[in-house]
């Protein structure tokens, strides 16, 4: 009796999801806002059973708001976890295992990074997970509704300040273990994979290595082509099948067509299983675009519930359905039955809802519109999405009107390096995996061959977004398991070597004293 | 008769010397800043007749005052001087060669920097010489009593301010001359040496390598003895004479010994020949901590006229006077025989002055008790000078009381590094020069060993502080010759590598299309 009452008390809750993605529902110049799997609404509820398999610490850590600046600030509390079980301690240079916390809430990046959590015996490891300034609960100013007032508050939301927050914090954790001679080895997935090899870059003396996992590093500028986003995307469902591209690709004439008819937003809002009218047709195509681009990046081979409970090969489940709808179900027909997949692989969603506050102050809206500024572009040839031309004045006037705030779109290759980074890296780096499944869109923007004999791409042809960060399950296919093997062998490379180094110096001074 | 009346103007003019130096005449606690030769009032008016030497636009350029967060702040004027008669243009990938301004005015560091000058025809280089932010012309807030109005207004005064500064201008520079695959090389001695290292660790995209004289990058927490600079320093006193050195030691405490005598402060003015009485003997020892601190820096083997116009092997003659001394002379008369080498070479200085205002707000001072915490200690057995304990509590106090800010002493090798900089720097960096002459106490704090093929050190055993930058003389010795021979190879190799890279991509991207 009992299980039953919990048991109708979670369908209940689960049965009306309110939809929001990051920029879902925005007005069109910032629909195409760079888009990572986050930490929002639609997983927030899907943590705390995950969290039994992981045991951690949580701890907090005093911060400086401003490290670039002696202006006289609040100091804030960064929060972390740790997890000591299998660390070798400080006399064996036990290695520290550092995640690079991503725009969003830790604890969802720590528990969806198995692979971090499954080498830790092997390594002896120590790992911690500190997370980014601004998000979760390490919030400056006390509170999300302070951090979040305004552009003034919001000020030290930037790539710069979280990556010294991370060198600050383990210089401190290694002072106080008496681990200074303790290498640390960087790894992150998508932003935090950034965050990984922009560390390296700018931190070498911080750790010695890093696994940047689906690390889109060179979408900035005119590095790589904006269109790369959606080309790949679009390429993920045209190789399941042509007529699920072509399907989806004439979907949004169609959707606009109806959204012009008498009762067209209200029968769209039907034929989509929407709870309220829509208010334009913006919002259903916002709705798709957001859907078809995660499950580009989520396309896992095995069923998964990252950002959304689905099965293995998603796409291919979406483009059955798309395809093999009754002869006479309609395109729009056809597109709901496909993105349902999406949003309602359990069946369990009576009707959704669209984000209601979607112009709120989003943190990760705030990087994109001040130094995260990657150009996105939807072609009219590869791409099945809507088309669209990145145009940064309409860009930079939406972050005007949403933050105060204008971007600096050169700042990120100017600070972090981005152009001719094949001539850069070779003389100067060392020690970074670029770890990359060609299915991820995000690929496009990250690097995908070896630019010297330690700076390594690791490239899977049936990989998607940060799979190899995944925990393992016993549908991991060869290549997979492959991949992950390759970046334990170089891992365990980077510290056997700075342990070797590191030996001979102290037999050096030891000979001599 | 005109002409004796303008000769009768300068006499009168050069006759009485505000002799302020950097940290000259502050409370003991603050004695132990690190001193740099800077541009003060002593050579303030010795910087235009070298201008003629040199010909350059001055222009300015349009900084952000806070590049790491997004506060709404004003924007403010950088200088820099530029000069292109000899570049060989953006098509010949014609290099940049970049000057890291330090901490003073750019035209003094830009005229006593006549190495750069001398090889810009050989390389075909552009000159470009940034000044630091907040000295010289190039001031925040619009005028320097603005932006040195308190610890607020001076809150961006930074080092990593300063690179990003460096950063942000010559990417714009390039791009404005279509120069952006031209290669970049940086200069800089002493702070400014430091600077080109950190900006070619920091920035390695930026700049192809680093030309790093006297630059004490190590001077930091423990990372060398505190002891170094005046133990060297003392050094170079004590190899020119055993007597000259024991009189220097022996001289403080007669100086204590005088001053406590009835009217001792008013003997001791007269002896040293101060234009008015002093208020402690503090100011005494402070004036000559001062002048034998410099004059190690400054022990060029010809005569110059860089801090002060000082004969060649200044040391010696201080010794020299010192020493030879006639019998009857007290060792106070030795010690102002020997002093007056240093500030007043040229015998036109009737008397002489303290600086009015020693606690007055200095940008190397803010500098010194924000980032650049650099401990140093006088010991009791190597030293000649006052024997003295940095006290970093004390240290921390006078910076509070100055500026109303409490110094972050470790932030420095959190974010640039320097522990253990021989493992970190073997594996990630190349091509930097780090110069120094084991005549300048500096060089205790510098790197005087090659870290790897590319990271190298070259040490001059009779060289002081960023000699080889400085304008060639028909006085050069053989080994100065050589080791601005060996700098010239070595950026010409980075330039050739670079090139030969750039050549093998672009026929790549031909022969590709």
């Amino acid at each position: 009796m009992a299980n039953q009452f919990w048991l109708l008390l979670i369908i209940s809750f689960v049965s009306v999801v309110a939809l929001s993605s990051p920029a879902n529902g925005l007005s069109v110049p910032f629909k195409r806002l760079p888009r990572f799997p986050r930490y929002n609404f639609q997983n927030r509820n899907r943590i705390k059973p995950l969290l039994h398999e992981y045991r951690y610490e949580t701890k907090f850590f005093s911060q400086q708001l401003d490290h670039f600046s002696f202006a006289d600030l609040p100091k804030f509390s960064q929060r972390y976890l740790i997890n000591s079980d299998h660390w070798l301690g400080a006399s064996a240079l036990g290695p520290i295992f550092l995640y690079c916390g991503n725009e969003g809430d830790i604890e969802w990046f720590a528990t969806n990074s198995g692979f971090i959590w499954e080498i830790a015996p092997k390594f002896g490891a120590l790992l911690v997970f500190p997370e980014h300034r601004y998000y979760g609960e390490s919030m400056p100013y006390g509170s999300r509704d302070e951090a979040y007032k305004n552009a003034t508050t919001l000020s030290y939301l930037t790539t710069e300040q979280a990556l010294a927050d991370f060198a600050v914090f383990v210089t401190d954790l290694k002072r106080n273990l008496s681990a200074e001679a303790s290498p640390v080895v960087l790894f992150g997935g998508s932003y935090g994979g950034m965050l990984a090899a922009w560390m390296r870059l700018k931190y070498p003396h911080i750790a010695i290595g890093a696994l940047a996992s689906s690390a889109p590093i060179l979408q900035f500028e005119d590095i790589v082509p904006p269109e790369s986003f959606y080309d790949i995307a679009s390429n993920d469902f045209k190789r399941e099948s042509s007529s699920c591209f072509n399907t989806i690709k004439d979907s949004w004439d169609a959707i606009i067509a109806e959204g012009q008819k008498e009762n067209g937003l209200q029968k769209l809002a039907k034929t989509f299983h929407f709870c309220r009218v829509l208010n334009s047709t913006d919002n259903l195509s916002d709705w798709l675009d957001s859907a078809y681009s995660y499950l580009a990046m989520v396309d896992y081979p095995y069923s998964a519930d990252f950002m959304m409970p689905l099965p293995g090969h998603a796409i291919k489940e979406v483009c059955r359905r798309i395809d093999g709808a009754s002869g006479d179900a309609s395109i729009l027909d056809r597109i709901y039955a496909g993105v349902s997949v999406y949003y309602n692989y359990t069946g369990k969603v009576g009707c959704f809802e669209l984000d209601d506050d979607p112009h709120g102050l989003d943190g990760w809206n705030w990087q994109a519109c001040t130094e995260m500024v990657m150009p996105m572009s939807s072609s009219q040839g590869n791409s099945m999405f809507p088309t669209d031309d990145f145009n940064y004045s309409s860009y930079k006037e939406e972050c005007w009107k949403t933050f105060r705030v204008n971007p600096r779109p050169r700042w990120v290759t100017t600070e972090l390096g981005g152009h001719d980074i094949e001539t850069t890296l070779k003389s100067f780096g060392s020690n970074i995996i670029f770890s990359n499944g060609l299915l991820d869109p995000w690929s496009g923007g990250s690097v995908l061959k070896n630019l010297s004999d330690t700076i390594v791409a690791l490239v899977t042809k049936e990989g998607a977004h940060h799979l190899d960060l995944r925990p393992s399950t016993p549908q991991d296919p060869e290549w997979l398991l492959e991949q992950r093997e390759a970046e334990i062998q170089l891992i365990q490379g980077w510290i056997q070597t700075y342990r070797l180094e590191k030996e001979a110096k102290f037999s050096v001074l030891k000979s001599s004293s």
